[in-house]
């Protein structure tokens, strides 16, 4: 059916960039899983540049050859996987972009399919909040970032760029105020009130002081505690990494994880009710090695292999 | 009166980057000129960057020693000029930015002060053309490109972004007819329309390929013919040079200018009208070693000259 | 039929990179024309890295939009153009990738299909002039380099590299002696002989010192009265341009052409009886800017328009 | 009474970077700290390019938000803090640019300031150390480095260059060799006496090696307690840190600090009698990504910090 | 005798490039380490660029002092060290590259000297192993790398390539099944049975989920403990750091060893039987700070470390 | 008797980097030509980073095939040729470093050698002229460059730096004032006073203006005329060529040379009487594609070329 299947002996560096060589598909069909492209960089408050980011991060999926072996699973083929494509964002008009992005993340929802979606600027994680909660009712979120992204407003007046998706999903309700954990949060802020300001919200905030302080074991165990079978929504701001790890992004902050300790987090998710995930804020023009984009596509293959081993009867442990 | 005078022994690499070391002074005034950034690129069609234009700019305008040999003119010591810093631009509403361009722009403008523009994506020539022609009224427009920029809509409802400036600044009778021209327009376009448009609307285009069969001194004189003593508003789209002499930019097209050339095209304004400028394109991410960046400071010191010259009684031809 | 038809409103840092978002479609079959990319460099002589030189051509494609102003012809309109993916190399083999590459160009030849073939080094134009010579006879060859690539031998016993692949075709007879024309040579030789072998073996040598005590016009006249009504084949490799205007490539020689003469001298073919193309030496790793690419995806659709001329009944003159 | 007071709407990529938007003043008066540039490079002995450090955190700076959320301050509203610009070097004569170093440092140490300087590459220190010296007397010096840079000379017959400023304060009697201590050392010496060397001095060596073995309060409680109520000078060479978080140096060495040790080893100096910093050796020209000059920025951001909270009445604990 | 010996005056910017200054001898003879360079990179699954690695080794490793800290030995001294230039090899065929290293390699063994060899990718290990064996029969292996290399194929029906080397080695009998360890695996794997096939080779395979929960001490021992006093090869694959740490090079895989694991891991090897070293996969042009290759200059001066250490008599304990 | 003879099969990615592979030997004596590196960068008024040149010089020179088509010889061998290695220079004192070139200078030369030097930063070329004119008496000098670099001091009160060798040249007498002669230059000059002191001094100043307002020939013509039978000196500053086709350098001025135009006004000297020549100013932190460094090495190629022709009995014309 579809023109891309997996052809193994295709080397990583030929052929058509699709996601793991997915086949695309544009048009929202009962699929497992669609990948999601939103190049939209507008609302940055630095550098500029996620708007190249799925096409980098579908580039250098075809590093990923396939088996998980943390997980013991195949996800290409114990999932029906597509990639789905771009959303026709509008870089001039944050709130036509945050439209189409719900018209479309509605569509696939709608078939079926659960949605990795690939940033763009963070941003983008409020409509699709919107639609994940429309299905799922309010979610729980692991929130993977070094900032809160909880200002009330960024910019005079306005209510929606990279630093503000997390009060406005607040405020529409669609996050579960008992299980909204934040990871990685970091740096200096406007006012000791920014961390204040998450933590009234509901966020439960591990900084990386925290983080550091104590045992992964421990944190991981929070962690899941907290989700419980709740219907849990990952967003990945890969700023989260340490610049050392993932240096390709525009608002880089000293002090932060390292692949290593990202990877596990993610993995600790497994047998948790996922039905969602996002990666964003990978920037190619700040990425010159492209192992910012190599990490993100790693994510994404975590991401699909925790939907792979929920499809499986007893989940085992890590 | 300005903290940062002008220094002689200070060598380019040292000091706070001021354009060529000019005063800051952000309120307007009535000085000679103003330079003032627009840090805008929401609007940009392919690789962002252009927000950090300004600042690069005003890094490698360090290099120029001040006196304009071609021009005969130190438009630094003939001037009085200062850097008026940045304006307070909305990455994600355009509008919004267009009003803070225009009352930046309008507030210098009162206060008798000339402007060049540093920019950011071309969308910004909108916002300034409509507060030099509520001054000067319709203005002769010497607009470099390689594109038209007349395009209606770049995406779709969307009347304002870097390909459609000239289309609605003809639709809002800022430009005289008679006396708007293009220079360095190649490469593909969406259609056989897209130049009749611009033709309909009233431009004279210049190719590149109409270039290259004439004199240069024959462009000139029909450039200077054609403006007359038209008040003169100049746009100069860096991708209009070619990608060789100009990587650093959104939207690259080869067959282009080369570096000479434009400095030639500029010059040959000495003695006409000249209200206004800007400088747009410029994008850094994609400049690794700012031949980019260096050139827009250089065209935006045959500014100045121009205007410095215009300050002299006889102007003396080239 | 086709899963990637155009959509205009996609901007081009949107989607999926196909060759200009014609539909990807493995399989011959009787399309206008296929692109079809090698990424094979293991036969370089200096830097490698044009193996990623299809995917870059396609990334920086998604600029083309779509109307040639010069030729005046919508190549992706008036033809059916389909991006054939890439041949399945092998890096360690030059023979099974030549194999490859006959049995791919066989199909899509056979199928009544044009090839237009993106490098990859230049040691994959040998195996397309077989195919091509066993269609359409022994070939006019119209040969964009800065170096003859007539050695008998690059490494002690090796008959095939990027340096050999036409003393080989001249030898395998694929090429009419009377027809074979080298353009852009230049810079040092191994030895006078250099020149002299490839004089002998019958090629017409265009050096960039001759070209340059020539009038373009007059140069053209040549090449069109060489080639006459001869079946075509077109292989430029982009070293023949200046490093100023096509940095990323493997063995760069200073002194050559600029991107505006090499698009005049492709124009020029107008009319003539083109049979084939290819586009080599394209090597991503030293092109941060991209403007090789650009210029690559640029003279692709300069032979896609020029294929689409061809199908016209008048070939209007330049 | 400063132009370029900060504003909180301005974002990271807009207006004219001094540090942290702090107001530029380059005459010396009784501000709490003065942020002073030397930007000189000509005594480097590998990879020259520390002259463009000083603009380069410069820039970076604007990414500092202004709460520090570990040390529980605002040190750009606890204190007043100025960009003094930089020192007029002249870079082909080291004594000539101590000389300047000297005076200028000696201006705002009377004048009441405290200084924080960047470099630059780390001959810089010694000048710097002796005005700090004559104020204070023999200082504490927390030293950060991968390398002793107590060679008595680096170059036959020259007694200054970025690898002997420690020797000669200590000949010079401006360390107080009770309390030198240095971090991060590693890496290979030009023989066994390097080594010996330092510790002959009076250096209290805590090499890499020494570090990954004990615990890191352990580490901090030596420091502390060799340091008690002395005056205490830090001087961080940025190669201390390893070139995964700090590739923009001139002579990187691999096996050091991640970027979290470091703030955690700066952030334990509160309460200490902290009397001047400096920071050195960010070589943007190896820095495409800029990590290392946010780096930089941030560790002046913890060094204004220490400063402000030496200002409250009762240090509290980390 | 030699050309280029050590001039310790002379700083690392300055001189021919030889690695650390050591005579280049192209001629095989008794000395005690030759450094040899094989810049082959034709069988490289994704990006290449390694044939330009033994050249950047070269540069990067003038920063080394001469002295070792950690293993108190001045392996420049101790030993005599020549740099054997480079192996001519074919890119276009890897039999004929294999056949020449066999050759180069074999002359030197002979003569009596030890190797050291700077890749180029991991397929020249095969060819070393071979020589290796010759004189010292079957051999313990230490193999650092982020893939087992083990496949049966990476290109349908090619036994050769950079990810087959040691099943080759197995099947030939050139390595000690009791003492094959990998350290760093990690990673998506084609299939399960990718781990299986490595260690029903024989492979003790000691991933990195696994290194992450022992001590190092521990692993150590169990490496020590392995090897005993087998003749010794070690084989480092730079991928098997992170890329945070080695970004420069073809198919990085997250998750990996910092800069200070390896070295403590190859410093732990001291008083060990080591007979033959490789240092391979360091891609210059994805370097763009030059960290690799720095790293990996380090890297071979611990082998020469061991190398000196283990002349002495009393080998000491680290 | 040389250990690094020319090896053909040699690729021109392999191999230890003398400049073309001509065997290094840093003891004078009498060959036809010494190449001879001066890494010193200490008096860069702008990037630093020359330092690096002659390594990258040395590198790119392997793609130099042997054969000068233009010029019909083969320098390396119609002369022996040699690479003399580096002076030992000392970055922090320019006054030493100029000691350490005239020493090394003079004995080459007293060898009687000519000698082609590769920079570092233009203040090399004094000491160099020194040398020159003591064997050869006043030199005439052709001196390519967008600088006149006739300034009196660059730095206050210094009268060495790299805007200062020609002024200091013509003090000492060093120069035939007859013919001196400048090409290239252009930009802004730090008043009109720059042109007019140079003029002054006896420069004969031919500007990018003049050089593009009369034919090549008639230039060449002139330089011709003017040298005559004069011992001649040539000085080339690599930013005399166009910023495009020289990127790497530390002051690029915009609108310069094409590669192409410089090397015919090298190659027009054959049969004048060159006694010696400089190529400085490369800087390959800027250079990331090498085209600097590529066209640096070409121009070396060529000052080897005229030396070749001027040995043989019948210089033949262009």
């Amino acid at each position: 059916m579809s023109l891309m299947t997996y052809t193994p002996p295709l080397p990583p560096f030929a052929g058509i960039c699709t996601f793991a060589r997915m086949p695309f598909q544009p048009t929202p069909s009962a699929v497992d899983v669609a990948i999601l492209g939103v190049p939209y960089d507008s609302s940055t408050s630095y550098r500029s540049g996620t708007r190249l980011g799925p096409r980098a991060l579908r580039e250098q999926s075809l590093l990923l050859w396939g088996y998980n072996n943390a997980l013991q699973i195949s996800p290409f083929t114990a999932l029906t996987v597509v990639d789905a494509g771009d959303v026709s964002v509008v870089p001039v008009d944050i709130l036509a972009t945050h439209r189409a992005i719900e018209s479309t993340a509605e569509s696939w929802l709608n078939a079926g399919a659960k949605l990795i979606t690939l940033g763009g600027d963070h941003s983008i994680a409020l409509p699709l909040l919107r639609r994940h909660a429309a299905v799922y009712g309010p979610l729980a979120v692991l929130h993977f970032d070094a900032h809160p992204d909880t200002w009330d407003s960024e910019y005079p007046g306005q209510k929606y760029s990279h630093g503000t998706p997390f009060i406005r999903a607040m405020e529409e309700g669609l996050i579960d105020r008992e299980a909204y954990i934040q990871l990685g949060i970091r740096g200096p802020t406007s006012g000791p009130q920014d961390y204040v300001d998450a933590l009234h919200l509901g966020a439960r905030m591990i900084t990386m002081d925290e983080f550091r302080q104590r045992a992964m074991a421990d944190v991981i165990a929070e962690i899941r505690q907290r989700i419980g079978t709740r219907p849990l929504y990952v967003t990945f701001d890969i700023d989260g990494v340490d610049p050392a790890f993932a240096p390709g992004t525009g608002t880089p902050e000293v002090g932060g994880f390292t692949s290593y300790e990202v990877l596990q987090l993610v993995r600790c998710l497994v047998g948790l009710n996922c039905v969602g995930f996002d990666l964003v804020e990978v920037s190619p023009p700040f990425d010159p090695t492209a192992i910012t984009s190599i990490l993100g596509a790693n994510l994404v293959f975590e991401f699909l292999s925790l939907l792979a081993r929920s499809r499986q009867s007893s989940p085992a442990g890590l």
